[in-house]
């Protein structure tokens, strides 16, 4: 497209980098800051400066956060001996919104994936083993690790690599449910998914 | 929502507030920031204050420009004597990609709408008439205005308002066709597109 400005050309370039939008949606959108009151633009401007360069993650579960320790590690209502292993921050809001947990995270900062080179030194193995050696005899000792790793091959490659890890330490080890979605219908759930939640199927209550 | 971070709170809402993007988008827009380099928010960031702060309109067609004159209007090979009356940037941008316009345009800023309170003289619609005044009777005299404007209330009235201005001044106006799009099929379309076509039908040629 043929940009009446380099300006705008730039800012269209740069929005259209983030996820999800192209660069038709990118110019609506600069058209649209070009209308609005400047105070919008410089404070969105800054709020994204701010957040990338002021955020902090917390030194015990790698979730973001804004002091040294996240709101959910330092809160007296969460259980210490449950752990649940995710991916990242969208999966701990998640699993928040749902309000079924009551545990603590650990926050791996992503999946193992060779393609993209991502290896288990990538990520918050290391730390989640010393984590769970640091608290063994203490009263936050950790009893329970729930691995919440997306069912795709690289959370089941994730998901295998930890429990090799974890196995000799002696604690319980479970993962969350798979199987066919509240609500799903059966004849629309692919073959894998109703066939493993045939296999794995659990006694009706 | 919860967010872990009061920074991830604010970059939410200020990505929020652009047209089309919802909460869950801006946030996997900031996680996403969050993994990149911190040089692509930064440059994102300064992209957004620099078209907000250092852009300028055209002083003949206030199109979007780099300059006081913008690459159209400085351009040898249009024709002055047409003028395509348009909304917005977007309709030039859109205009000129179909490669079928070699006048100039005239960018009215936006379109009559009592219910957002914009009037016309929101608009450059005296600037319109100022132009067509001080180009007469030069080399560059203006002989026909097209209204480029979308055929909705807003911008039948801007039309409407415009034609009753421009009447005396004993140029052409024409407006672009308004009928079924091509390609388009006779049974989608609505009543009013149809009902106009066959009224303002055309001669075959």
């Amino acid at each position: 497209m043929n940009y009446p400005s380099k300006l705008i050309e730039n800012a269209v370039e740069e929005i259209a980098k983030l996820p999800g939008i192209g660069k038709k949606s990118a110019l609506r959108m600069t058209l649209h800051l070009l209308k609005r009151d400047e105070r919008q633009t410089l404070a969105l401007a800054e709020a994204l400066i701010n957040v990338r360069t002021k955020i902090q993650h917390c030194k015990q579960c790698f979730n973001i956060s804004d002091s040294d320790f996240c709101n959910i590690c330092t809160s007296p209502k969460r259980d210490p001996a449950i752990l649940i292993v995710v991916e990242d921050t969208r999966d701990v809001l998640a699993i928040e919104n749902t309000a079924q947990f009551r545990g603590l995270y650990h926050v791996l900062g992503g999946v193992i994936s060779p393609l993209e080179g991502i290896g288990p030194s990538d990520l918050k193995i290391e730390a989640l083993l010393q984590r769970i050696a640091d608290k063994k005899d203490t009263e936050d000792e950790i009893k329970e690790v729930i691995l919440g790793l997306s069912p795709t091959m690289e959370g089941d490659t994730t998901a295998f690599y930890i429990t090799k890890r974890l196995k000799l330490l002696g604690l319980k080890i479970t993962t969350i449910a798979r199987g066919i979605p509240i609500g799903g219908n059966l004849e629309y759930a692919d073959e894998i998914t109703l066939g493993r939640s045939i296999v794995s199927r659990v006694s009706y209550e």
